[in-house]
């Protein structure tokens, strides 16, 4: 923890004990030297800093007297007062919940992810993300340039975000997916996961079921984990969720769904499969959340329309969002839902954060009202489908034999599955020493698998054939063996 | 709550009893009609949609076989099933802290104040808010403008936000107020609320004390109210907190302060009292929260450095936004504390809105980095300091003889106090009734006081002129009694 990798200015009207003073007093309350730590020895700091043993004596009688410093029971000299370190030292709840539960396993996995993702140099074949090539330069542009005359100003906004937005956006639902609801019913978020923690908060008890499709996007859903929810998988077929392996008492319960080119596994729930689920939810008085950030991404067919459209008893909560189609970075998110509901969730946002981002919330209408996000999605649509062509063409040529895999119809996720078990762990990492950085499938599972997600749309193409080589390469290995 | 405003059309190849079902149905599925609502009887149905009661009869039938509706015990029609209205109808545990403790009384006026600065035709003379004429449109077209070649991308940004506004950010603290941090030591949040939101969650335990100043500006702490803190008011005087009230024993407590233009207050901390409160946190080991908001707004002379600039034993973590000096809606806020802090309460940020918007970044940046914020400031101050001058001659004229105030340095707001104990309820809402909007004091306090908060940065001069003459008229009325 401690590095000494500075040294006093000899020339300085300040004397070198005081320079040393402040070099340590400094690092001490920047929380860099966290309390307890060990510092060197005299002799030790003496030399790295250049200067004699008694000039750092010196300076740490000085920082003793502080009550920065104290002498150690053993010798040596500890760090003794940073108040914030020593709040932090205790484990707050959030990290209890956190670490209990199914994730425990995964969460060294999706961490190293995390990390990963922002160091450059891997192919990353599991980003969940559009790739930098597919941002719309020209049309942001455009936005943009529009924003002076669009924007009267950046004040406070209400509980349910900017009005226009929420007009814009009611119309486009109403419009696009066939849903009833007006701008009342529609509250601005900060992406789809602060709408997740929102009901969270507002919604649930502790300890209350939240059910998935097993596998789904599970890191997306730790906030329901740190609530202290219970999680439980649903299996899928092709047609979707299986609901009907929940239980009959699901009192207090939600199911979160992606019903469109589901997160990881990419399958469309039917529109057979749509219409029982609404009736076994109505019937259960079973609360729906379904997360439609996908649904436009379809290359051949529009998909069956979303569940709140078919919804005519008030069971889905339907969570909208431009993350997955444009732009993360706008982190804007929409929750479509009854009025007492978006009204309540909107009060807490309030208290929360105060909305979103005003000037995202202009971007986003300029884009919808000017008809650009829709000539956008077309083109768009176009070169995704182009993706998964060349992605499934490899796929077919590195795999066959070895794994099978979905064809997706829209959406960024193809579900890479080998035939056998195989050590996924051994997998990522072997993976990454060749620069692949890949989501292995049991980030997205209840128990393990032998999959991973595969995602075309944000390794340039030549990269992702590069990787999938690779990948095929260290998968064959442990598959003969 | 039911309002039956609508009618069948006569001419439509949908039956009427069948477009009454749809009707009726969308405003449940809607949550416009929530569970357990009363239907008008079926003679007021059929009269207010213009058709036969056997119709109504139909309908009624129809929906109850669907379990939207059911028959009530006492004869009529009552709405039966709304999922989500039903998991609403339970408190959930949010509220329950909200409706408990000191905040109880407060409520409703908070409430009515946040609803009404939402509708136009009130002249409002507390809103803690730069005046929708002080907004720089010039310099921010201009920011808008050179947005194209600056936002390079909108993708997901890493857990502490965008690296260039933490940079930009830890020079302005370094240069500006002689805070010692690099861009490790800072989190971009979604405003200063976020930090508090984040800090409650991350750092402090249910039943922890929180202490402030008495007054303070409660509603923004709500959020420590909400997680289980206990509040605790500290007394002030001229130069700002009186620390030596705090308890010996305040483990595991915080203090949250306001040292420069306190709001509501108008109260700079002297030099003298912020090395003593530093001291006193130190040897207590109590960490401080300063929130800075107000700092950069002052008149005629620089007021004294941050609390975390002389924070030599890292007690302090500092809280910096953008909302009063110049625009809420870019939700920008930043925290500046020891790495471990940053990092962990950038880590849960990640769990509940993946970071703040890009945009508001990107243009913050460039605020930063172009050097027009400090010359936009630079101007502000100037208009403030008129508008300040402005109010105190108006309130010399109205309320000589009958309140006392501040003569605030900087920032937004002057405390207004009467010689006596006055109705403050009714002044509010005779004033109310007159068309102004007050922020009267006990919504600042943990206790009752003669206090109302005006604020000269919001309304425009001729009308805070009006809207004090009223507000006088109204405070001479009660003050004679």
């Amino acid at each position: 923890m401690i590095e000494l990798d500075w040294k006093p200015t000899k020339n300085s009207p300040e004397p070198l004990y005081r320079q040393i003073v402040v070099y340590i007093r400094d690092k001490v309350a920047a929380g860099d030297w966290v309390i307890g730590s060990r510092l060197p020895s005299q002799r030790d700091m003496a030399e790295a800093f250049g200067v004699n043993r008694s000039t750092v004596v010196a300076a740490m009688e000085e920082l003793i007297s502080y009550g920065i410093l104290e002498s150690g029971y053993g010798g040596g000299t500890r760090v003794k007062s940073n108040t914030w370190s020593l709040l932090m030292s205790r484990p707050p709840d959030w990290s209890e919940y956190i670490k209990s539960g199914p994730f425990r396993a995964n969460l060294p996995t999706i961490q190293a992810i995390n990390r990963l993702e922002f160091e450059p140099g891997y192919i990353r074949i599991g980003t969940g993300e559009l790739s930098p090539d597919l941002y719309p330069e020209k049309l942001l542009t455009k936005i943009f340039r529009r924003m002076p005359e669009v924007v009267p100003n950046l004040g406070y906004l209400g509980a349910l975000g900017l009005p226009e937005l929420g007009r814009a956006i009611s119309e486009r639902l109403r419009e696009k997916q066939g849903i009833k609801v007006g701008p009342s019913n529609i509250l601005i978020t900060s992406g789809s996961l602060q709408a997740l923690q929102l009901i969270s908060v507002c919604m649930l008890k502790r300890g209350s079921a939240v059910y998935t499709e097993a596998p789904t996007y599970l890191k997306s859903l730790q906030v329901f984990q740190s609530a202290g929810m219970n999680m439980i998988g649903v299996p899928m077929d092709g047609e979707g969720i299986k609901y009907w392996h929940i239980k009959d008492d699901c009192k207090d319960s939600l199911l979160y769904t992606i019903p469109t080119f589901q997160n990881p596994t990419g399958t469309v729930m039917s529109e057979a499969r749509r219409k029982e689920l609404l009736n076994f939810a109505a019937g259960h008085r079973l609360p729906l959340l379904e997360d439609n950030a996908y649904g436009e991404l379809w290359f051949d067919a529009r998909p069956p329309k979303a569940l709140k459209a078919y919804d005519t008893t008030g069971s889905v909560i339907y969570l909208g969002t431009v993350s997955k189609t444009m732009a993360p970075g706008l982190r804007i998110g929409w929750v479509a839902g009854p009025e007492a509901v978006v009204q309540r969730l909107g009060d807490v946002k309030m208290q929360t954060d105060y909305g979103a981002s005003s000037v995202s919330q202009w971007v986003m209408t300029e884009l919808l009202t000017s008809g650009g996000y829709d000539e956008y999605l077309e083109k768009l649509r176009v070169e995704l489908k182009e993706r998964r062509d060349y992605a499934l063409a490899i796929l077919k040529e590195e795999f066959s034999g070895m794994a099978t895999w979905n064809v997706p119809e829209g959406g960024f996720y193809i579900w890479l599955r080998f035939d056998r078990k195989l050590p996924m762990d051994k997998i990522f990492s072997d993976a990454l020493k060749s620069g692949v950085l890949i989501n292995p499938g049991n980030i997205y599972d209840y128990g393990e698998n032998n999959a991973i997600r595969i995602s075309y749309a944000y390794a340039k193409p030549e990269e992702l054939k590069k990787a999938l080589k690779i990948l095929s390469g260290i998968g064959e290995k442990y598959y003969k063996r």
